[in-house]
């Protein structure tokens, strides 16, 4: 299976890019400007493929006219199998430490997020098929390499895999600013864990929450009553590592 | 003072910015697309002063050609002066709880560390002129509305600043990733405490560091060696706050 992107600051960024291998430069004919001969360069130098089309064909290729006269095929992002992830921590004997997103679309929030799951020491990261921003190469630049280390699972049914997880002895929080939600720091995140983290705007899906054992609260002291997601993200998988150290210690 | 900023969507992100007062929207002649043609109607909409200019000028007052026909003039931001805000401090009785960043460049990861601050409960965050962002329309839109609840200084000699906050009586802890910091969690932060972070790729300036009570760590537990800034900045903020939370207990 192969994705495409377009644009000439996209397809320069995807060269830079480890998760996918790019597969073939599809340029326009006639008149290129110089970023565009840059690139059909960097193609020529990494021997890759490179075709000639229309603008006309590229705006179907592409889906639309936005494409500065480029596009790149290259290889769909290798995602992990959920199952597997599952059995290889259960081998570990290691404590399980997952992050589970639903719906975070913003690919500088997904990236920071992958990039935080892999410093805090995560196990694996899984995603919602359907709710999810593909891994783009604004998600790989944000994540900062941690794509090459940590897992990435998706999976089509999200409240499923949450009972899975539960059934094999995994705590499964989700992160919810709502009255009833228990305060981060009162709650022992030293176990099995799994933090369930939503979307920007909207935040968990009231069946994922229902799915969940608990939920917990970042305090708010000001009148903005919201974090950016990739920092409430941060500030509790970090909670739980602080409470992981402080226990052993 | 004045500002100008351009192109189509910060134009319009601009409109709805609150930190920032548009006086004047300066719009190309001839030949405009839609989008353009509904900057100026919502112009008109709030009576705000509409002139008209040839590509070339426009060129001129942008100092490039990347205005995509548009340019705004608006009020400069309204800083809040460092004196004032510590004479505040000093009067409320409250612990001090500053942020200060050394070098924020990216606009997305200011405007979540304004944002941060203002969650946390911060009184104030402090920035060096020559080394930060202006505040645009993209750092207002990710701050979420802080900007209108915490107040923001703009310091030229942040080595000076950092003198005056210790001699004041608080404790500055510099947020850095190398041997020799202390671990976040092993900190004791419930004191007056001002927490200053380095830009996303360099980090805290040597003579920064050096002016500091101590250097913070976050540990880190998978290959990437660095967090997100805006991140790493909110992990550090939450300590406090936990550290605060836990002790009034």
């Amino acid at each position: 299976m192969a994705d495409y992107l377009y644009g000439i600051n996209p397809v320069g960024e995807a060269f830079q890019g480890v998760a996918r291998k790019p597969l073939e430069l599809l340029v326009v004919n006639g008149d290129r400007n110089e970023r565009l001969n840059k690139l059909v360069e960097q193609a020529e130098q990494r021997q890759l493929k490179i075709s000639y089309f229309s603008r006309k064909e590229l705006d179907r290729l592409a889906g639309n006219s936005q494409h500065q006269g480029v596009l790149l095929r290259l290889t769909a992002f290798n995602y992990a199998d959920f199952s597997s992830l599952l059995h290889q921590w259960q081998k570990s004997g290691d404590a399980a430490f997952f992050l589970v997103l639903d719906g975070i679309t913003d690919p500088h929030n997904f990236g920071a997020m992958l990039r935080s799951a892999e410093v805090a020491g995560c196990k694996g990261v899984i995603v919602a098929k359907d709710r999810s921003c593909p891994v783009s190469s604004v998600v790989e630049k944000s994540a900062a390499g941690a794509l090459a280390h940590v897992p990435l699972c998706q999976v089509t049914n999200l409240s499923r895999t949450i009972e899975e997880l539960k059934k094999a002895g995994v705590w499964c929080y989700g992160l919810a600013g709502e009255a009833g939600a228990n305060e981060l720091y009162s709650v022992d995140l030293t176990g099995n864990l799994a933090l369930v983290v939503g979307s920007e705007g909207k935040g968990l899906r009231p069946n994922i929450r229902n799915h969940c054992d608990g939920l917990l609260s970042i305090p708010m002291a000001g009148q903005v009553n919201s974090l950016n997601a990739s920092v409430a993200a941060g500030i509790a998988l970090f909670e739980a590592v602080r409470q992981g150290r402080t226990k052993r210690k």
